[in-house]
This record gives structure tokens, sequence and C-alpha cells, in this order.
């Protein structure tokens, strides 16, 4: 089908073919009924509840704990007793990261506890520490402009908040960077504009040219006391100790299926992750991703009909890390991603839904999505966006061409919560989760049954 | 006069005499003057700086610590500094209550660290902390209903959120209340609506009739946990470690005058604390209300005219402990009372100012200040409010007949930072300080200027 065919003037500029219109139409009372069940009905409430029962039992769940690979046996056993066809482990080898202690205080011009929370693939200081002066920076252009001063000292990141996807390259490449002209220690501010003295972790990447040295993020607040003494012209001196502990370990995807009934080799999948950073109790990274895909798994188990197409949940291990799981799903699996007609992962929060987001340039896929989306409006979940540089596991599928989605939910606040010990169930709502699971059941059911796959750009 | 000649139709219902209504509108210039000097003038930003600068260097001042002490000394050589007529310090008796190692965690249904900040003027545990069941309540009515399961337990309240004021009980009255049904230990969920697993610390009080039992603040996420665990059937089981420290001491109130050109013996009060918790850098509780009246002082001091009546600036210590340095000046101040116009008082924040409240029952005192409030429209600072429960040290004054006003200003969010590691100058905005510091110096120096003293009930 040529491009000017699918779109034009109206319609969200869409023209899909009468019958292709006519089959997606045809799932209206589907959708009517997975949302009476979610929202305000017999399931209301549910993956809510299910989900703070299993955070409040394994808490958070680190690459290499014991509460990740107990809690995916946990999740193993529900989906075994949800009655999906098939369910079943597939190990993925990993760096194992685990926290040691960690203490730093500023020591010129006086004495002051300083809250750190290292960040993940940090490497250890030496024991007792490293007591060094501090360079304050806003910007890597900065660092470099005074790589003069840099030999020997900590450099503080303390660069201008603009949104987390411009803050990231300071937390993930500072302590290399810094390293470059001498330093032996990083601090970067913690990734938020509402700190209420916040700590946020996560990933950093050496680069393996130069030394590796210990990182670790500071709160907002002291990233300004720091800044505000080193623009008075104090001498600024930090202690900084840090005992993590590298490893090789492994962990285990699950993969769960509800075989299609056409084309049992054919896959929509719904994505999520198991394992979370130290902190909190990993609930909206990712532990709610997981039950909304639970939460439709279920459902669609207890249809009379099958869809068309298998029905796949993914729960990748060892994201946090660098995509580990996924990428080994991606390795083991390579075969079936023709196979795949769209990958929905939701790894950004169960906030109120939106929509979805779509990796595909191909207008008919678009209008397909737009078309399913337009059901969602009794909630209002009717936004298809471009997926631009957003998604995580996903990204590894939709780098073969495989096309994916992720879940568009009012996530303004998810943020603030984000690889921090407020990271709970305390931040979600029962009645939003309610209405993702029901987004997440509708679509996933309706592409899977679709007579065709999605088709590629 | 009376009451029906102040009040009328018009003008706010007021109908203060033509002179002294034309009186007040003749300081139209000066209070012109004032707004051009801190809104963006010579003296912005000078507030904030100066309080940042503060801050940075003395960290938290609670009683019994040198940093409060030193930082009563740097206050009073800066006021000599400013040129005030007369600065000195009195001394005040005080309980001093001092932190120590803090540590609980989760015994059952499995072990998890719990972060915990424990109240001021709790008692310690006994060396190797307590280990016991936790009873969840949700109020006071839901522990004297359940009194026969809280023997030998630690009871957690965690009320439904309401506002500071209703919550208050809880913190204060929790333990004792607790212990009367012989709870060994108190957990209380912490003031605020807005967590990122936030501790809140603040005063307790003992009922002397009851044992003293140990009491910590939780987060709300931890709070909402155990009470989860406990909704759910679990037996939980909470491990508290506290070695806080009890004495007696003495710290220091500020006194400092810009004596009176015509009535040296009558006074208008500018009003502070100077001691905080000892977490964050008490800046907003209250380091910000400490430096405005600074600044009104200063600029007061560099006007070529005194006001009629003194302008009396008195940072009070140990506010926190209980008002304890403002029951000790009005002790050793009775006899001035009567000769105090108005008491001012800043101690909820210094966010964009909206104007006043009164405690002034006195519809010519009422009127005089909504007239003076309106020369504050081009900042739009105008409102009077009723002070009703509102005022810290001041009401200790106000008790005796003095009629008191503290700081109306958009401080919606100060509970969010209160008594927090979160309470540094971060929270606040250099702005809007200068537009409460102009409030203050107008205001200031006009009361102290009238012919006659504000009327009193």
């Amino acid at each position: 089908m040529l491009l000017e065919h699918a779109r034009g003037p109206n319609n969200n500029g869409c023209n899909l073919p009468a019958s292709l219109a006519e089959q997606i139409g045809s799932y209206e009372p589907l959708v009517r009924r997975i949302l009476a069940a979610f929202d305000g009905g017999p399931l209301s409430g549910t993956t809510y509840s299910a989900l703070a029962e299993f955070v409040d039992w394994f808490g958070h769940r680190i690459v290499g704990s014991e509460s990740l690979e107990a809690g995916i046996d946990h999740l193993v056993e529900s989906l075994e007793a949800a009655g999906v066809d098939r369910v079943w482990t597939e190990p993925v080898e990993t760096p194992v990261w685990i926290r040691g202690k960690e203490e730093a205080f500023l020591v010129e011009p006086r004495r002051v506890p300083l809250a750190v929370l290292g960040l993940g693939g940090s490497v250890a200081t030496p024991p007792g520490g490293i007591t060094a002066p501090v360079v304050v920076v806003r910007s890597f252009e900065e660092l470099d402009r005074r790589q003069d001063e840099v030999n020997g000292t900590i450099v503080l990141f303390n660069p201008e908040w603009i949104d987390y996807f411009q803050y990231v390259p300071h937390r993930s490449q500072g302590a290399s960077r810094a390293a470059r002209y001498g330093a032996v220690g990083a601090l970067i501010r913690s990734a938020t504009s509402k700190s209420l003295y916040t700590l946020h972790t996560g990933m950093l990447r050496y680069d393996s040219t130069v030394p590796k040295i210990p990182a670790a993020s500071v709160t907002v607040e002291d990233a300004d006391f720091l800044t505000r003494l080193a623009d008075r012209g104090s001498r600024v001196v930090v202690h900084l100790e840090m005992s993590n502990n590298h490893s090789q370990g492994v962990s285990r995807n699950i993969i769960a299926d509800i075989v299609g009934s056409v084309h049992p080799e054919q896959f929509v999948i719904l994505g999520a992750h198991t394992d979370s950073w130290d902190v909190g109790q990993g609930a909206i990274d990712d532990g709610c991703g997981v039950f909304i895909g639970l939460a439709a798994m279920a459902y669609v188990r207890r249809l009379q009909q099958r869809p068309r197409r298998t029905l796949r949940l993914v729960l990748w291990t060892s994201e946090e890390n660098g995509l580990v799981g996924s990428a080994e799903f991606v390795r083991k699996h390579r075969d079936e991603m023709g196979n795949i007609s769209l990958a929905l992962e939701s790894d950004f929060g169960t906030f109120a839904p939106l929509g979805l987001t779509t990796t595909s340039e191909n207008n008919v896929t678009r209008c397909i999505l737009q078309r399913v989306l337009s059901l969602l409006a009794p909630i209002g979940a009717t936004r298809l966006e471009d997926a631009g540089q957003r998604g995580s596991d996903v990204v590894k599928l939709a780098e073969l061409g495989v096309p994916a989605s992720i879940l568009l939910n009012r996530n303004e606040r998810y943020f603030d919560y984000h690889h921090t010990h407020a990271d709970t169930v305390s931040a979600l709502n029962s009645r939003d989760m309610d209405r993702c699971a029901a987004l997440w059941t509708a679509v996933g059911y309706i592409v899977a049954d679709l007579r065709e796959m999605l088709p590629r750009n």
C-alpha cells in the first residue's frame, strides 16, 4: 500500500482501507468490556495491589540480589497460576554491582556531612577513601576549559537542569571525562528539578582509555551548597569513601506466551523489566510495568477467543546495568525478530495513560495504531507520538527493525522518584494503573489479533 | 474612637479619621523608595545572599550546639556593623536535646532498613534498642478503641493527612497517648503530603503522668508500607535504637534597637528565631525570618529620619524546644509589654509576600494595618487576615495583649521543607526574599512612626 493511500486530510491524516478500519472498529465492544472490567469493575484495584504485595515482600531487586531471583521465581509462579500456555526463564550473564559502605563529608571550609549515593557501576575508592579539593563545573565545556585545574581533584558536575535526557550524559560520562584530566573522583548533582534533599542513582559508563574513578550523586541542595562555596572563593575539600563490589553473575529473563490461534509463530510483545536499583521498592521502575503486563496476560487468557498471533510477555532482567537482559533476548531470539508485529514496553511509569509512542515511519502502521488507540477514547488515551529517543529494553528490538511502542502516560513526576528511595508504590495510584492495564490489554490483544502483521518501514 | 467610626461600607469596610488616613498615605513615597531599593534596586539579592552565606557557614543551629552560639555572635556583629543604636544578648536557660545514633529496621516479616528521625525531646531507647511488634493506628480514637492491643508494642501513628495543624497533635502527644496503654515506643508518619522519602522531625511533649517512651518519625512511604503489611494480617516487628542526650544549657536572645526619636520607650518589634532543628540548614525555619529582620534594620538605620518609636529586632533562641526564648523575653520585659505597638513575626517562610495576619480585634488597628498594607499594592502584599492559631514566638507576646502580626506569604510549600534535610536556601528564592524584606521595612517603619500607638482590644 502506498503512503498516499493511507493518509488523507481527515481522520488523523489517515485513510485506511475500509476493511481494515472496519476490522479494528469491530474490537470496540471488547475494548468496552476491558475498560469496564479494569476501570471500576471487578479488576479495579487488583493490578496496584498485586504490585504492592510484590514490592512489599521482595523489596528492591538489584541484579545479583536474592530478592531479584526470588521475585523472578514468584512472577513465574504467578504466570503459571494465571494459566498462560507456557512460561520459562532464560539465563542472562550479567555484570553484578553491589553497593557497599558510602560516606562523604566536607572537610574544608568546615566539616559537614554530605549525603551521597554511588552511581551504578562505580569503582570503589581506595580503603579509607579519598580526600581532595573540589572543582565545580556546570558543563563539559567548562570542564574542558578548566582542564588544567582538574588534576588530583574531585570534579563536581552541577549542570543546569533542562530535562532528564540532557542531564544523563553528565551522570554516564562525567567520571571518565574528569578522569581524562587527572581527577580522582566525581560527584554529580542528582537528576531532578524537584529535590527534597533527594539522591538519584543510575548507571555510569567508563571510557576504557582512562583510569576508572569513583563517582557518586549528591543532592541538588548539596551541589548548590558546594557551588556557592566555590563561587565565593573558598577552598572546598571533600572526603569520599565507597566500597562497592563488582562481579559477574547470572540472572534470568522471563518469557510467557498465550499461543496464537492462527499464527502461533508470530508475536506481539508486552515488555518490562524485573530488576531495579537498590533504593526504594523499584515500584515505578519498573514493577508497575511488570504488573500491567501480568494483568493483560491474565485477562487475555480468560477470554473465550485466543488472538490470532501469540501474545508474549517478556520480563527482562538487568535493564539497569545496561539493557543486558534485552541484549541477550535479541541474541537468543534473533530468528523471531521478523515475526514480531509489535513490541510494547512500559518502563516510564503507569500514571494516567495517554496513548503510545511508535518507532514506525510506516504510515499504515501508524494509522493502524492511531485507529486502535481511538478505541481508548473513553479514558483519553488516544495519543500517538514519535518514539524519538524514548524506550529502554525495547530499543534493542527496534534496532533490528521491530516496530516498537512505549506507554505514554502522565509521567511528569516520574523522574522525581526515578532511581531514588522514593520509588515506592506510594508514588503510584490504583486507578491510573487500572487504566494502563486496560490499555495494555486492549492494544496487546487487538494488534495480536489483526489479520495482518503491522507493516515495517 | 468608636468601632462604627472606623468601619464603613467602602475602603475595606474602614473609615479612618481623615488625618490618620492622610498620615499613612504620606508614607507612600517612602514605600516606593523601599520597594525600588529592594525589588530590583541596589539591595536586590542582598538579603538572600546574606542568608546563604550565614547558613552555608554556620549550618543548622540546634540549641546546645556551638554553631548556634557562633551564629548568634555573628548576628550581633552584623547588627553592630549595620550601626544600630544598641544590640545585646540576654541569657536563656533552656533544655538541650542532642540527637545521637538513630537506627531502625523491620524485623518481621522480613528485614528492611527503615529511615527514622527522632522527635525533638524524645528519650533514648535502652542501649541496644527495642524490638517490638507494631500496632498501626490512624487516629487517637482508633488508639483508644484498640488499647488492649497496645501493651508492649511500638505504636505507629499514620493519620490521614489534612493539614499540618491537624497533624501536629499526633507528633506532640502520640508517644504519651500510646505509653498510657503500655506502648514501649512510638513511630509517627512525617508531616507532609509531598514526600520523596522525606523525614520531618519536630517537638514532642511528654505527659508527666505516664512513662516516657522513645518516639521517631518515619517517612510517609514507610508508614504506608508498614500499614499495608499490618492490613494484610502480617505480624510486623520493628527494631528501634536511639541514643539522644538531654541536658540543660544556656543560649541567648538577641535584641537590637533603633531608638525612637519621640517615644524611645515605645516599640515596634520585628521578630524571628535563630535556632533550628539539626537537619538541613535552618534556612526557611527560620534563617530567612532573621535576615529580613536584619535587612529592615539596616535600611531604617540608613534613613535620614528615625521613626518616632523604637524599632526593635528580637531574635529569639530555643523556639524549636518550646518557645523557650520568647517565654524568657516576656518574663524579662514584662514591664514593656504595654508599650509595644505591634509585634511582627516571620517564622513561616519568606516566599512571595501577601500581607500580614493580625491578632487584633480592634477595628481601628485593623484598619490602620489595612491602610498601611495598601501601600504595598505594587508587590501585591495587601492582604490582612485573622491570625487564628498562626504564630510561634509572638504568641507569647500576644497572650499579654500585644497586637501581633505574622508575615503572610505564598508558603504552600513551606511544610514540604519544614524540619527536614531539605530546609536549605535552595528552597527559597532571592526575589521573594527581597520583597519580604521590603514589606518588613515598610510596615516596621511606618507603624513605629505613626503619631499614636495601635489601639488594643
